[in-house]
């Protein structure tokens, strides 16, 4: 294994401290480890924090900024942040407003972000969080009771970025952040293993002609491996299975301010249909160059007008990653006029800016 | 080899397909292939044209739009694309001022551009040329005569297009582009190959231990292989040779537009050195992590800072890349006032948008 590291230590602390001296708007907190804005917490809005295991740059610190996230708490490489790093990152970050965890779904960031609530519950501050579980490929998995949180985080977390910069409540967001996360699908496929540089060696192996159907983004397998043939057989594997596998109930945990307490709710996702307006997101999962992804929005487009949905928006690139593992994914989310809105407004971080 | 595509001759259209459906602000056009500006040509405007070979992406079609390229002529990967493209290109973004080519110097693209030129020249049509030679690793190599043009180009493309957009005239952005060429410097490593379809296997093979130091953008050899230990040594070793490289004499061939003739003129590359202000490009060439980007960043600023250089504006991802070579390259260019406010100002393209 060769990496451009200095020892497997060292590679979270290095990259943070390059992040925060190339974009000197953002800071860099030590001991617990996390990134917020230089400016301070907005009196009045309601602070957005994300985090999770390392190593889907630039999900999450490359997200901070104004218009999206205030706060990022970084885990070791595919490891979650440990509930002090949350506790700490909302005390810098909260205006006053309470603030909104997005959780991606597996079972380490789960309890983590939890016991951060509950943490945060106690010291007096407003808190509510979204859980995402977006990835389609597999109903239980190796890190995950449910489904997976994987690249809707991105789109969750722009537009609940400009909701929050709109004056959204705590509520509101909550709210925003479930329908958001009931309206998105995606769906990853992987033709070669990325390589953790602890392990050493890829974390598999597939044969010269397959890929793995429905990958998650540390590598751990999805729905089966199949033969990989064409680009245009793959997307229109991937589109089909997006769509098909889009409607299902099930049990979201939510936080009772009021109880001080967790409740279960049983919420549905919205499969994909006919007349849909979306924004299409085309991930690079690691080592995919530019032009395939390219490659892969243009059959995409073609699968969605012929399924009569309409793309509004997209992203093409890397956006949530897995360290350099040669793949893709792509994530369709139902939009309305309200999250176009939400999505065009302005946004200035390290990964993702206009306006 | 398996890579996200149908077959290899339908690689390139329909990467450029995909990007026009991504990006509705731009237009590609057909025999032959080039990309431009929707809005087309912007009167009174110096039009920006720039291209080569494929496989670089973003380079060049990423960069179209609003203050950078008004045009962008892809060839086959890695091949240079023939004077027609730059011709019928040109006709179209041409708003009256005439068109400034951007030529990475190799020896396909010398050869094309400057036939196009003077086809251009013969249609009556103001044009003036600037080549990108800011390769410090070799003086000439396989494909080139001279220093080979690598991720200064990127630079280039942003300052000239947004000097355009301020109303420089062709010859005032021809004088710009010779400075900021002199005054530009790049390194590149790689601790692997990348694959080239239509070869379908790595175009060089290195041990555990190696890197290729001084690696061109197509995976050409450099200085010399070189054991890889850490990151801080490789970074170390690149920073110095950016530095103590620098300082060379070489010819350009520069367009005479009231001869109708080139002439060769004796140019100084200017070395860096202690006080410099300068911008900084951290180049993904490839599959590195963005992890380990920001990891050589943070050498990056420790080496500037110890060698009395203050890094003004930094930019760190994939800008002009190498399919999927897992490398890296380090631009540093010197500036000053003016370039910076060029730097600062708006731009809007796929791959860099600000402002």
């Amino acid at each position: 294994m060769k990496k451009l590291i200095n020892k497997v230590e060292s590679v979270l602390n290095e990259q943070l401290l390059g992040l925060g001296e190339a974009h000197p708007e953002l800071l860099v907190h030590q001991e617990p480890v996390f990134v917020t804005r230089a400016v301070g917490p907005i009196q009045g809005k309601v602070a957005i924090l994300s985090g999770g295991g390392s190593d889907h740059e630039p999900m999450h610190c490359g997200f901070v900024g104004e218009g999206m996230l205030d706060g990022a708490c970084p885990g070791e490489i595919f490891t979650s942040p440990t509930p002090d790093k949350m506790y700490e990152c909302a005390q810098v970050i909260d205006g006053g407003s309470g603030v909104l965890l997005i959780i991606k779904n597996y079972t380490g960031d789960m309890l983590n972000f939890e016991t951060a609530t509950e943490l945060l519950h106690d010291s007096g501050m407003p808190v509510a969080t979204v859980t995402v579980d977006d990835d389609v490929a597999v109903k239980d998995s190796l890190y995950t009771a449910g489904r997976r949180g994987v690249a809707n985080t991105v789109l969750m977390e722009k537009l609940l970025g400009a909701a929050a910069v709109r004056g959204d409540s705590l509520d509101a967001l909550e709210m925003l952040g479930h329908k958001i996360n009931n309206q998105g699908h995606s769906l990853g496929i992987a033709l070669g293993a990325c390589t953790v540089p602890a392990a050493g060696r890829p974390s598999f192996v597939l044969a010269d002609n397959e890929m793995e159907f429905g990958v998650g983004i540390h590598g751990e397998p999805g729905i089966e491996r199949r033969p990989f043939t064409t680009l245009n057989n793959a997307v229109d594997d991937m589109f089909h299975t997006l769509i098909d596998h889009g409607n299902y109930q099930r049990t979201i945990r939510v936080w009772d301010r009021l109880k001080g307490a967790w409740r279960e709710e049983s919420q549905s996702k919205r499969a994909l249909t006919r007349g849909d307006r979306v924004i299409a997101l085309v991930n690079n999962l690691g080592s995919t160059p530019l032009s395939e992804l390219y490659g892969v929005y243009h059959r995409l487009a073609e699968r969605c007008a012929e399924a009569g949905m309409i793309i509004e928006r997209n992203l093409v690139g890397s956006y949530c990653t897995s360290l350099d593992m040669p793949g893709v994914s792509i994530t369709l989310l139902q939009v309305d006029d309200e999250l176009l809105s939400l999505w065009d407004a302005p946004v200035k971080t390290p990964a993702l800016r206009w306006g």
